[in-house]
């Protein structure tokens, strides 16, 4: 099971087959982890270059890797000697290739990722270049929609809060646009509303959404997918305060629905902990997935996945 | 060899019978060492969060993991970046906890390993909270001491310097509080003396203790435990310029005596270097004697110590 | 295979057979690096020490020792939490020695690295001490050189750029004096030409050396090793402007030209990028010598080279 490109920058490259040949290996990997990893990375290395700190992102690409066998090097952020030096990314990504088998990097700079991928010697995957994509993140949500609805075609999905600058959510949309019959409700405040590029994307694709600014719109649907608020993103502050409290998912909130709640996490606090208990709450099985999504990856860019 | 617990935040949750078995293993992973190491937790993974640095038990932790074929997957201090976006421990830990199959963390607040060790779908282990526990520390400690001399019961005990607010030496007195006849010389300034809890407990569990000045005073026992007086701790700089003195062991204060020399460093000076050629000088020994320590605990609690 | 030395911090301590033994194990480390990797050190950790960053060196060491199936912890510049408490380095190196069978260290003092081994309880290597030295990063461009040119007697070196503060080329050139026959052409501004005791050193051994200012005298070479020329080295601003664009080499001063192009990176718009497309850019390729010149040095200090 092979992928028709080396590097991975943005979700734009996937075609339905990819997503489908990466969700089937992402189902194997979840049967090596329970049987307790394999080797087939025997041998590899990854270098996890973090430009900026995403704690979440890193340790799950290097648990990925650690399951099926692999080593890591990293570099975080302030480390960066090359950095301070003024490297350009290309000659940085030149060198690491010299030392590693695969790379994986967080930037924040958008574009950085394609110019990493331009010269990069090895594998390459954009763990997230500042506005611009994070595919594997994209991917990961896919996963677990599939995993737990069984399948993507006609779902439902709800998306609640911040819509405009959320990369999580764009990048998702474009991905549901591979699928059948997707319907979306847009749940977000007038200023946060989804933007223009991924609604005119949805009506090419034909796709049906609605936009609405009340959460209790939008909670009939197989998936609500959760997302921050950020006080900074409002002139007004008491629009802030008001919004922050009508966002709050709550168990109240689910009572006789059937979806599934999703959030890219971190949360600060627009999910009550309450839900957690929920089986419902997929947010914390959405990290699982990561890891064997990110092992789906690795394994196939690496050629090492069946 | 397994544990009644799956977490260890506090040296409180600790029987007699839990610290033998804990020595027991330590010891053996000794051999264990000796010979290479093995593979017993081989794809298994650590995640080693430290919210604070402390290269020393960081690295001994991660040294540990290695040295029985694990991996490990690592944050440290600034890299946090979940931290800057205002998530609570607890959902870092359920997020980490499915990357990971046991998680060790450093935190500056007390109480943080209690709430970590509250979600934690995987093994915690506390690698010190604030000013609150550190038990790993407290059980090199004990093992140290038991292999030195061979036994703990009946052992003269002398600890040196800021006995209010180490926290190293209120958790090995609590552990210590575990065995029969163990008495204590306790040497500190007066502004630094033994908290009441501790000497409250000696009294109740019948163990002897007395309160002096002078380290000369402290010197007939088997260990003399020597810890940092902090200059911030005093309002009378000259006071803390007198004690800095008094309370700096030299080769001369150990001639003819029987003591080991024990520190949980770093030192700053209070023993002088010329110590570390005695065999009495202990504390080198302790940060290996750290490892082994931490082998068993890793072992035990991930249900691969024999 | 082995060395008759337990730590290297200079390549002063280097003879001729020295680097032969090194140079011939790199060359194997190649066939080992082509097929894989292997498990010679298989249970044996390196502990990296980085009390400044230097992410390209830090990742070469690291890749080199998992390339061989060994294990790393590591610990850079800002969470030294022991360097915060004042700890010096000679007991940080006996506590980590007491972690990790080898031990790598970036230090920016000047004589840390003898501090460092002559306490050191595993193998130590310098990993850079200030302005003082780098022996791994001379090393791998001796075998640069060889690798390249199948031998490095008789050679003619040209050496452009800040002469007098680079660290590289100076200890480059005192490994060079151990080669018959090594002629050099020295070419930088007046503020940075090569000091006297690199000088002298050359004519102590009978090596020519010729000294120029302008980079097109010293293009009739087998390798042209440039470095970075820095702004703050100058008084006169406009000379520094003068001179950098005098010092960028492009792929015109190249034509009809038989030299390879080396550097030791980062590169700050010294070569053109336009260069790195010619067979005779070999500095991404030093990049991979560093680790297989690292895998042969970890391999013979820890008694694990054929």
């Amino acid at each position: 099971m092979t992928l028709p490109f080396q590097h991975l920058t943005s979700t734009k490259q996937l075609s339905r087959d990819d997503t489908d040949a990466i969700l089937r290996v992402a189902k194997e990997m979840e049967v090596v982890l329970r049987s307790g990893g394999d080797d087939r990375l025997k041998g590899k290395i990854l270098a996890s270059l973090f430009y900026e700190p995403s704690t979440r992102t890193r340790l799950s690409f290097e648990a990925a890797m650690h399951r099926l066998g692999g080593d890591v090097v990293t570099a975080d952020g302030f480390q960066f000697s090359s950095l301070y030096k003024g490297e350009s990314i290309e000659d940085t990504i030149m060198v690491v290739g010299q030392y590693a088998d695969i790379i994986c990097m967080r930037h924040p700079d958008a574009g950085s990722a394609d110019k990493a991928a331009s010269v990069s010697p090895v594998p390459f995957v954009n763990a997230g270049d500042g506005p611009s994509q994070h595919p594997t993140q994209a991917l990961l949500d896919l996963y677990t929609i599939q995993k737990e609805h069984g399948q993507i075609d006609g779902l439902h999905i709800t998306m609640v809060g911040d819509l405009r600058y959320g990369r999580t959510v764009h990048s998702l949309s474009f991905l549901l646009g591979l699928y059948k019959n997707v319907s979306f409700t847009l749940v977000s405040p007038k200023e946060l509303t989804m933007p223009q590029k991924v609604t005119s994307f949805f009506t090419e694709k034909g796709l049906k959404y609605e936009e609405v600014e009340e959460i209790e719109e939008g909670l009939h649907a197989d998936v609500v997918y959760m997302t921050r608020v950020q006080k900074e993103r409002f002139a007004d502050h008491s629009e802030y305060e008001r919004l922050k409290l009508k966002y709050v998912l709550t168990t109240k909130h689910l009572e006789g629905k059937d979806c599934i709640v999703m959030h890219p996490l971190p949360r600060v606090g627009e999910i009550d902990t309450a839900v957690d208990h929920l089986p419902k709450a997929a947010y914390f099985r959405q990290a699982h997935n990561g890891v064997v999504t990110r092992m789906a990856l690795l394994s196939m860019l690496l050629g090492a996945a069946k």
